[in-house]
This record gives structure tokens, sequence and C-alpha cells, in this order.
């Protein structure tokens, strides 16, 4: 019953968001001592590639590039003094690699600084990262597509300032979010572009320690770990990971617009969506009628705190010199935790809008809520094209108010006014008062989303 | 009517970053009116194009849109009331064009929302922002790809955790900002590519009230704009937005960097680098060895001012339903400030690199602060060819810490080491022991700068 | 020389939280620099009393400390030079002195520092400030206290993850927010002794230039001007400064939340509250359903963009030896507009607590939409006593069950189940349905709040 | 040597502020989940001692109430589902209470609601955390009175806008920062008394499902606790939990301002100050001059991060209704960091300030970087007694100016020109340019600095 370890293992207990999914896999703290780890070993293999360290050594150094074989007490108490998690890591690297072969261990880390090492192996991480939203993503928009085709001419109650206002279709709020998604997509490929780059530069960042075989050493290291070889290291130049945290950010904002909707729709008062059912989440067994927003509730939390992760990186970027003092050091806890988050809010998300719950019953009952009233316009409109515009509006105006006053339904008003049933039928009115008959360009709309998410795939 | 003096409204009085510049001017409230005005116009045009509102009305719609005719007083107080800008609006150019026209005053803002032409009004002042940034952008690169050349092989002491390292050259550091500089280039232009969208979504996003003509005159209106027509309108995806205010933070975070290097380095106690002297500008009567750097203060509050307001968009994003209660009004103020903010930093670092002085005894000076300590990995280096690395890196460690503790150089106390004459003549040691030596691939990253800049002009 | 309109500068067009009220009134441009120019002269006469400066030009530089006297285009084209308001302000004040008194013009700004006189004004701006906002607070809790009491007793749904949770009384909800706000007032007082502070210390601090009589032109500028002596000046230690930021912030978080709650109640499909109608504000005349929450959304607004103006000025807070290099400068933006939403936010919030519409109907209709399943809890609990807890909460979620899906209520389920007749009359069960009778200590919590409300006062 | 739990030990390997030290203790995983269950121990004694639960039910329930005994794992994944730790936390220890004591496991939790337990368990680690700031706040007050009397009169230079200035001394600058500190004591113990607060509603905040004795548990579960009872419950009112983060996070940019200063002090080639040295932190073996200012760089890493952390809290304050979607849940981690960053800064700058080395060459040596130029206005004032003050000021710019050109000394440009010797002895003009000889209120600050930091102890 007992497991002392779970606790020391959380993380924090509160990662609700991520749960045990993959995106805190590839933040976990194995994976992080693994990535540099990663970096370390295809470095021996690029340098002895070149003479500059021997071929001998490297067997015995990538043997101990394992996370498994780090004392991970040694590492951490080694960090607070060091400064940084490189410095130990190294230490406990060459130490494992001198038991096995002492002449090895002399070769270890050869021409690289710590940040080399803590910023490839981050970037190693932001490639995971990367590929796991893409997944999620597509996933998520293709999902979207489905419910927007199959909702495409469901009509719903459009909501501004929180009050009624006009119809559209639930088809054209998936659309919408499929829209955004998209464009997300579209985003992170160009800034993963631009984030995927080696980081190698040396004490100074001139790699001058690797004398002329530098250049050589460089481009070896990039091909070992499939990254990008820059023009020149980065050390304090942090604009390519603010991109990606900002592209996070900005993803998980997106993601906390889709929750917004989807809770308000919850409301109980409201009841148009719901999350999909699962066992033990967001029920209440005394309260039947409850239904947690659990999810919605996961990705507004991330919501609300990416802003601030994002801030975090972005006042870092005044970083000092050659290496910085505090602001490349402040993204160590921001960036993997924007990761999560976003990694997190999206796969809620995903989890949502694959098995939503759509309650046709309320949708139609909430377009009436006002008996009419938000399809005035649509009466106003064609009645203009007979009396001139002005005199409509004017005559809708007051039908309105009169049928708030009487509680009567705008159907039951117009259709006793003269000025009205001269120049429109009984059909006809309960046509223009036919939310369905409403809704724009709702359903060209939801078709421009599927064709530009089509567009996408291929 | 005219009330030409609440235009000229001076935004708050400590606007000193952008001074008088453009983007002050692009961001002033008389160009916040006249950009919506400039969609009213468009949106007659486009209407009349389409059959929508009668042709006979446009002449008088047209005359009207010009902002010196808003009365700025009434603007403000109806802003107030009605909860934003384009209410008051529409009804004050409405009545304004009814006292030449009655007949045409019906047809202002034909099928629009309010959030319609507030935010494509926004998109006409974003364009014009990433026209004045890409602008300065280049005239930064230029001249830093100038300054790069110019010090390609100027040495200067690195600098790591605010503690002197290994040597650069001052074209290295000039090149570092550059690259990041080009980069920033590339985002704004893969940003603005998304960005600049038109936003004609009428009431709910449906268009409905332009029924079918709707198709035909919301590509008009992006033509007659300049504007892409997006698959749908986005009133409460702002993903657009928070895309151009991240790409402004992160550009802004960049500038920030340069200039807490300027300012360190132009330190009394270090004085290798100053702002370019103009008249009044961070002098002193009585105290004439200070220069303040008032340009890199300038930037730098910047820079802490931008991660405050990117997050407030960014916080903005999680919209309720078809119209945002909170989150897109909170755009309105963070996101000219931001852009204010970045144009004006940006304009002080185009100012101060193409005149910025550089005090070469000082770099050289500066060099020498260790008198040689920072040299110890070159001899290392050189010596370990002979006798092995280990045996080397232990006496470069007990030789610069004789040399500290006797307060010579370490050339003097090298020079005087039998292991080390054995192996390297007084020659060697001396060039081993002069920085211009130990810039390792200094020269090369320049040259790749300066090619990347060059390409990306081309 | 008189440039009126410049100080009339609107700000930003879109300040419409603030109006034109007076919160506006205490940061406007012609506000900041005649809270500068009180510094001026109260320094002017405190040296004066200590003979630091003849008396003979008291009256000259007096004379001349008046807004309306400073060329306020002359004034923002030095700020941005001199990098701060207080040098061309000290310039252009002494050239008005001099035209009336040439040997009075030497004396101006004797022995201060720029600083000094724009952390004083700061600071004379906060104590208008402050007293806004405790007057305002005091009306809100009034008006709370008024409106808790009026609703004592009036039932509603209490609502938990935006689903019907149990029910509460609507005086409740008006007594959390009395609460709360009752603990800014306390708050408010207790920043406020901190932070109205003189800010006097010259050049590096050491009011060095006022040779001995330093403390004593320091004592009687304090005196002057109402404010407490420090023990030291504090150009760099900004945490009074934060602290006052952080107030605000604050407050404007609590205001956001009721904010949020009234806006959800304003929903067309909840409909219990309602701000204030007022000429113009969020009505719509041909959706006479509609009340847009205006002043919800412009509190909402300021609560998204208070978190970003705190953080603002805290990441300014890392200050530079004995005078900043940015992190002073990024306040001058970001107090003024932190002090003008949540002035502005606080008014609105007063405005609608005053004149809240509350609608019973509503409020009574709500309460039944779940046809009794919020009530199970209290029916459970008194069965309980009869046939033990565990039974009783399987049987009120068996009949919960059955009441949802067979659509029928709570009460007429459990009033045809044995197991509950046979312990609970009719009149019993009716008696435990009724929301009314299961709001628990909701009317002492009410009490508690009033009585502390009526403390704070005496 | 593998010690594979150690992995998952590290919450996040990076977490190197806090080191092993006891801020992180009170906020670690266990520590968590055991506040929490001291709440639902206290809370089983209360409703015990009002016959509410049975006397019986106690010793099972108490004996179950420690955090080994949990399972974490599960109490992982069923956070995850639930949305909050206390729903299987509560699930788990009800089990654990069965398996000993089958009827005491239906009283574990009575009356509570999930929120009760968090937010109650929170106030008791913030309770702990303000305890450990309070102890390291006077042990660092304590240590930088006793530096400021010992250099109460050593001379340094003043430093404005990063240049040079006017003389100070060092104990000024000690002083400045223990002012700052003493400051933050005061308003720590301020905040306390509003912050250590009981949470105590259950479902709705009514306490309703403990009928009449609702008011009598919650007056013992307060004082079980040693907490304050609150007239309400304050699930959605989070002002105390945003004073508490505003709390640490202006101190956290108290401590930046100090780290920023040492590590500014530290550079090499100003050398004044330097981080106590220890074993293994912040030094090069091969580079002995080198002394990284590792401490600093921790410091200003929270000082970066402390504000967005706090804008998170912030903005997480808006809350819906009775239970919060996002806001409240934004807390979790938010405010935990926030509390371990900035005991962990505090914990750095408490050594730092306690074995700070002082170089008093560097500080004596800097003192003449301009060769007195920084005395001109100390001679300026003595001469402008003689000859008025402006023709004093003329004097002292041209000869400074000189001094500048001609590569001399302020004195002995001055010793050579008739106006001054006129007026002023040789012994008058050196001891006029004795930087010690002018420092103002510098003495008689530190005093007042130290007297107060005597006075808060009494």
């Amino acid at each position: 019953m007992i497991s002392e370890p779970m606790f020391e293992a959380a993380g924090r207990l509160t990662d609700l968001i991520c749960g045990t999914g993959p995106m805190n896999a590839v933040w976990s703290p194995r994976a992080t001592v693994q990535r540099m780890l990663d970096v370390e070993a295809a470095l021996a293999r690029a340098s002895a590639a070149h003479g500059v360290i021997p071929h001998a050594a490297l067997a015995a150094i990538e043997a101990a590039c394992h996370a498994e074989q780090i004392d991970g007490a040694a590492l951490m108490s080694g960090s607070a003094a060091g400064g940084n998690l490189a410095i130990p890591l190294v230490k406990l690297l060459t130490a494992n690699v001198r038991r096995a072969d002492a002449e090895a261990a002399k070769y270890v880390h050869w021409g690289a600084t710590s940040q080399d090492i803590i910023d490839t192996g981050l970037v190693l991480q932001l490639r995971e990262t990367f590929a796991l939203l893409e997944q999620d993503l597509k996933a998520c928009c293709d999902a979207l597509a489905m419910q927007a085709r199959a909702h495409r001419a469901t009509p719903m109650v459009g909501r501004t300032w929180l009050q009624q206002a006009l119809p559209i279709t639930l088809g054209l709020k998936f659309a919408q979010w499929l829209d955004a998604l998209s464009r997300h997509r579209e985003r992170l490929r160009s800034v993963r572009g631009r984030v995927l780059a080696l980081q190698f530069g040396g004490a100074a960042g001139t790699l001058a320690s690797l004398r002329d075989a530098a250049p050589a050493v460089a481009r070896s290291l990039a091909d070992e770990l499939g990254l990008a070889l820059p023009a020149l290291p980065w050390h304090t130049q942090r604009d390519r990971i603010a991109e990606a945290a900002a592209s996070f950010g900005m993803l998980t904002g997106t993601l906390g617009k889709i929750a917004r909707d989807v809770s308000l729709q919850m409301q109980t008062e409201i009841g148009e969506l719901a999350e999909p059912a699962s066992a033990g989440k967001g029920g209440s067994s005394t309260m039947p009628h409850k239904r947690n927003p659990v999810g919605c509730a996961a990705v507004l939390t991330a919501a609300i705190r990416a802003p601030g992760l994002v801030a975090t990186v972005f006042a870092g970027m005044v970083q000092e010199h050659e290496r910085a003092l505090g602001g490349w050091q402040a993204e160590w806890e921001a960036l993997p935790d924007l990761a999560r988050l976003t990694g997190g809010a999206l796969a809620q998300i995903k989890e949502l809008v694959a098995g939503i719950e759509v309650n046709t019953e309320r949708l139609a009952a909430n377009l009436d809520t006002t008996h009419g009233l938000i399809l005035g316009e649509a009466v106003m409109l064609a009645l203009g094209d007979a009396i001139g515009r002005l005199d409509a509006h004017h005559l809708i105006e007051q039908a309105s108010k009169t049928a708030v006053m009487e509680g009567r339904s705008l159907l039951e008003v117009l259709s006793t006014h003269a000025a009205v049933t001269a120049h429109l039928s009984a059909g006809q009115l309960e046509h223009l008062l036919d939310p369905a008959n409403y809704v724009g360009q709702a359903h060209a709309m939801v078709d421009a989303a599927l064709a530009s998410h089509q567009a996408f795939k291929s």
C-alpha cells in the first residue's frame, strides 16, 4: 500500500494537465538527462570522425551515455553549486567513463561548453514536442472536420456579449475552431524550421579550443543529431526559444477559447454540449444532472498559466554578453512547464472534440428562448424590400417591444400586424422566423474551412 | 465640429520611446479613427459595386470618411457608453453624411458589425507597423553588417557570467546581433502573411444581413483594402493578433539584449563602446566623463514592458462565443502600446548601431585586465600537443595561480617555467598569449552572418 | 507659450474604462506636470526656510510652478533627449522664472535630482489615487451592504464548475463581494502608510550638495507636502511602488470576479441580474431582449490587463546601483495605466452594485431547472437520521437517476417511494425540497459580513 | 551507482534555486498531502467534539491521516479524472480507514468539500512559508546591519545610468538593502495576518450539510489548526492568496536588485565585491581570476520568473460563481513555485550578505577612475561660496574638460588655476577632492537604517 517513491515521483502532484501522457515523458527528468547525454555521445562521434579525439575513446563514452547510469542525487546537489545541470553531469559521466577506460575519460565533452549541451538537449526535446503537438493537432483537426460536416446545418444561437444575438450553426462553431487550429499547424511548421538548430560554440562562442577542426566537428555534430547547423552559435540570442514558447502559448490560447465555449454551453441552464462521459470524470453520484467540465477546467488552467510563462521566457531574452546571468536560467522551468501544459491541454481538447456530446433538443430550445426576437432582423430585411428599410426597422422595433411586454412570441405579434401581413404571407413569416433560414453564409463558411483543412493535409 | 487638438492628443507625456517618430503617427488617435473610416469608405464602395447600396450614396459617404470631420470629444464620450469606438463613430459619421445627403446616410456601415470595422482598421495599422519595422530592421542589419565587416578582426574580451572569459572579436558581437535581427526579418515576413486578413462577418459572423451578396461584397472589400480574404471571419479567434504581438515582443527582447550589452560596455570602468553623441542627449556639463546610455535605457524600458503586454494579448485570447467580454477589449491599448514600444526601441537601436563609437584602446586594455589569464587555454592546448593535455592543464592551472598570487603576468610566469620553454619558444609563447590569435572561428562566423545577410537582401 | 490643448491630450482614444472620471484627471498629463511643479515649489519653500536659497527668490519660483505656463511640445521633445520628464521641465521652469527674476532662476531645483521630483510627484498622484479608491470602495461596500441586507433571504442557485450545485442566497453572494472589498479597504490603508513617503536624495542619494542643511531641508520638504520622511531615499528600492501596484492589481482581480458573476447571471438563458439601465448603454433597439453587460466588459478588460501591468512593475524592481536603466522608466506608463484601470473598474462596479436589477422570478425559476435534484442532499440528510446515511445516500442516488430518466421531479419520485414516505411526511418532503430551507449558514454569514462592514466604518 | 528513483525524485531537475533546503520540504509532494491530511484529522476531531460524527470513529481516522499510507500512483491518476487532489485523496483515505474500522470510514471528510481541504492545506503550507521567510529575513537584516556598520565610512563610487556619478559609502549601499528588507519584514507580518484563515464552507459555501452544528465545528476546526476563522468562506474570493503571492514577488524583486548590484560589482573590471567562496561554487580551475556570481544568477533567475507567477495568480482571481473553472487551479503550481523561488532566493542572499567579500583596494581604485572628475561638484560648491555658484560652475566645467583632454587629474588642473588657488589652499583642494569628504548624509543615513532595524527587533 505504501508507495513511498511515488510521492517523490510526481514532479508536482498537481501536474494534472498532462497526466501520464507522452508530453510528460518528453520533459521528465530522465528524458532531460538522456537528451543531454545524446548530445555528448554525438559529440564524441563527431570529434572522433575528424580525429579530434581518438577513435578508441568512442566506445567507452557512448556506453556511458545512458541516463540510468547517472547518480541523480549527485547530479542535483552538483547543479546547485555549479549553477547548471551540465557541469555535474559531465563530471559524473566522466567518472563513469573512467571506470571503464581511463584514457577515454579524457575526451568526454571535448570542445563543448555547458550551454552547448543544455541547449542542444533542449532542442531535441523541442523536436519531440513539435512532433507530438503536430500529431495531436492533426487528430483535433480531423475530428473537428468530421463534427463540422456532421453539424454543418444544425442551427444554434450565436451569442455576443454573453447575450443571444442571431442564429449560427453548430457546424460554423466547429469550423471556427478548426480554422484557428489549422493556422496553428501552419505556424508550428514555420516555427519548427527556425527552432531546431544546433547549439555549439564552446566557452565563448568561438569554438576556439577545437582549433581548425571546429567547422567539421560542428557540421558532423549537427548531422549526427539531425539538426540544422546555424551560421553562428546563439548562446545569448534567444529568439528561437522565445518563438517556440510563443507558438505554444498561442496554441494554448486557442484551446482555452474552445474550452470556454464548451464550458459555457455545458452550463446546467444551457446544456447544449457536454464533454464525453468517461468513468469517474466530472460526474457526481448524488447530482446526476451535474456534468462538471473537468477537461475544460484543465485547459482553462493551462490558458491562464501560459501567458505568464511566455512572458517569463520573453523577459529572459535580455541576456548579458556571451553568457547570461538569470535570463537563460529562467527558461529552464518555464519552457518545460509551458510545453507540458500545451501538450496536456491539446490532449484534453483532442479527446473532447472527438467525443463531444451534442444535445440537439437543447440547441433548438435555446434558439426559442426569446420567442423569435433574435430573428427580428430577418423579417426586417424581407419587409424592408417592400416598405423600405427604415420603416421596416421601426416596425420590428415596436413589434419586439410589444412581444416582450405582452409575453407573446414575435410571430404572434407580427401575424396580427396589418403592415406585415400585407407583404408577407403566414408561410413566408414562418419561414423567416425559422432560425435555420437565417444563418447567412454559415454553410459556405463551413465548406471553406473544410476545404482549407483538406488542402493542408495533402 | 472639427476638434483638431483632440487628435493631436499626446498619448501620454511619457511616450518617450517613440518620440515623435513615424510609429507614433501610425497609432495616433487620428490614425486610428482614419483607418476605421477607410474601412467604412471601402465597404461603401464594395457594397455599391454589387448593388447592395445605391451608387448614388457613395459620394456622400466617401466624402465624410475623414478623421478631421469627426468630433473627438463626442467620440470619446460615446465610446464609454457603447463599449467600443465604432458605435459612436458610426453615429457621428452617419450624422455627417446626413447633413450632405439624407438618403445616403441610410447606407453607412451597411452589413457590418462594430468589430468588423475596429479589427480591420487595426489590421491596416498593423500593415503600416510591419512596413516600418521591416524598413528599420533592414537599416539596422545593413549598419550592423558594415560594423561587423569593419571590426571583423578587432579583438575584445568575451564575457560569461559578467566575468572575462576568452577573447572574441567585436565583429563577432555585431554579427551575433545581425544574425538575430535577420531572423526577426524572416519571422516578421512569415507573420505578416497570416496577420493581414480582412475581418468581415456582421453581427454574429455569418454576414446574414447581406444575404446572397455577402461573398461578393466580402471579396471586393478585401480587394479594396489590399487584404487577404480569410475562409472565415475571426472575431473571437485571436491567434492572428497574438502572433503579431508575439513577433513584436520577441523583436523587443533582442533589441533589449543589444542595449544591455552596449550599456554594460559603456560603463565608466569599461568604456569600450558609446552611444553616438548627439546634442543634449546623455551628456553632463559638469561630469564630462559621463555618457549616459539614454538610448539603451529607452530600449531596456521597452524590453521590460513588452512581456507584460504580450501576456495581456495572449490572456485575452480566451474569448466567449461569437463576441468577447473583455478579452478583445484588452487588446485595444496593449497592442498599440506594444507596437509603439517596439517601433521606438528599433528606431533607437537603428541610430545606435549606425553611429556607435568604438574605443579600441579600451577594448585592448580590457583584454589585458587579467594579465594573460584569459589566454591560459590557448597555451594549454599548444603545450598539450607536446606533453599531453592533462599535464598541460595542471601546469597552466598552477602558473595561473602563481601569476595571481605574485601579481605577475601569465607570460612572465610561463617564460620562466622550464616545462614550458622546453616546448615553446618565446616567440611562440607571445603569439599564443596574443588575444588576436585565439578567437577561434570568429572571423568565419562573421563571414557567415554577412553572407546570410547578403542572401536575405537579394 | 501656453499650449493648453497639449495637456488635454486624450491619452488614448480607447481609455474607455475611466471615461472622463476623476481618476483620469489625477493621471492626466496636466496633473502629472502640476504635481512635479508642486514638488519644485515646496522645495523652494523648504530651502528658503533654512537659508539654502535666498528668500527673495521664492516668489518668482512659486509663481512659475503652474502647469499652464509650461510649453507642452517643448516638454515632450526634451523628454526624449533627456530620458525623463524632469530634465526639460526644470529647464522650462527655470527659463520662465528667469523672465520674471533672473536671480531667482539660479535657485530652481536646488539640491534635487530629476528622480526626486518625478518620484515625489508620483507619490502625490498616488495619494489622490488612494483617496479616490477608498472613497469609491466605501460607496461600493455601503451599496453591497444594503443589497445583502435586502436579499439576505432570497434563495438562488449556487453554482460550481458552472453547474448548478446547491441553493445559496443572493444576499450571500453580495456578502461575499462585500467581504472581499472590505479586505481591500483594510489592505489599501496598510499599503498607503508605507507608500506615501518623500523621495529626496540628490544626484547619488546622499544629498551631498545641500551640505549640512540637508536634513533640515528634507524634513521641511516632507512637511510641506504632507508626506512621511523615510530613513533613506529609495531611488532604486521600488518595493513601495510595487506594493501600490499590487494593491491596485488585486483590487481589480476582485472587481473582475464580481463582473464575471454578473455577466454570467445576465446571460439571456439565465437572466437573474442586470446592469442598471442607462441611456445608450448596452441596449439594442432591434433586440430588446439584449442587455449587453457593457460595464462588466469594461471591468473584465481591466482585470485582464492588470496582471501584465503589475508584472511589469515587479520586473522593473531589479534596478542598477543608484539609478536604474529601464526598470524605473518602465513604471512611468505601467503604473498610471494600472491606477486608471483600477479606478475606472471600481467606478463601474460602484454604479453596478448600487443599481443592479434583480429578477426574482428568474432566480426562482432557475432554482427549479433540475426539478429538485439540487436538493437531494437535503432529503438524504433527513432520511439518513432515520435509515442511516449510507442507505439514504444510495436511495437518493437511485431516485435522482430515476427522476432524470423519467423526466419527473425529484419530489414526484420520492413521494411514491415507500422507504421515504415511511419516514417523511408529504409536508416534510416538500419542506426539504424547498431551496429556501437548505441554505445552511447563509443568513448568518450575511450577518457576519454586515457586522464586519459596520465595524470597519466606525 | 544507479539511483533510478532519484530521477523521478527531483520535481524538476532544475529546481536549483531551493536546492534541498527547508522551503523545498514545505512544498514537497509529501508535505502537500500531509497538510491536507492534517486538515482531515482536525476536521474529524472538531466534528467529534460537537457530536457530528461519533467519537469512536476518531481514532481510526486520525491513524490513517499520514502521507506515507497514501498510494501516490493512485492519487495522481485519480487527480486527473477528478480534477483535483482532494477527490482521490479522500477516496484513498476512506479506503484505508475502512480496512481498520468500517464504521469509522463513513465519517471521513464529513461536511467538507474538496476545496476546503486543498485551500486549508495550502494555508498551512503558507504559514510555514511565512515563518521561514521571516526567519531568513531577520538573518539577512542582522547580517546587513553588521556589514553596514562595518563599512559605514568606506567610500565607494555611486553609479547612475551605469556611469560613475558621485561618491557614496559601501555602508550606505548595505543600509539601502537593509532598509528595503526591513519593509518586507513589516509587509509580510501585515500580509500573514490576513492570509492565515481557515477555508471551510462545504459544497456551495453554506455549510448546509452540517446543519446547526456548522458554526461550532467551524470554530473548533479553526482552533485545532491555529488559524483565524473568517466571517465567510472564500472559495472564489482569492485576494488572500493573491496578496501572499504579491508579497513573495515583491520580496524577490528586492532580492534581485541586491543580486544585480553584487553581480555588477563582481565584474572582472570592477572587482569591488565577491560572493563568499565555497567549494565548487563559481570557481574555475584554469581561470583563477573568474569568480562566477552563481548565487546572484540564481536570485536573478527567481526575479525574472516571479513577475509571471504573480501575474498568473492575479489573472486567476476572476473566478466563476461558487467554484472556479481554471482560475483556482492555476494557483496550484504557480504559488508553490513562487514560494520555492522566493525562499531559495532569500537563502542565497542570506548566505551572500553574511559572507560577502569586500575588496577595499578596488573600491578605492575605482573612485579614482575619473581622476577626480566625480568630485567636481564638491569643489564647485566650495568655490561658489567665494565667487558665486554660476562662475564656479563654469570654471569647473572648463577644468573638467581640460582634465579629460589633457589626460590630467582634476587636482592637477585646478592646482594651477589662479581663480581657484586664490580662494582654496592646496590642503583645502586636496580635502575637497577626497571622496571620503563628499559623501553627504551617508553616515547619518546608515545610522537611521540601523536605528530602524534595531527598533524592528525589539
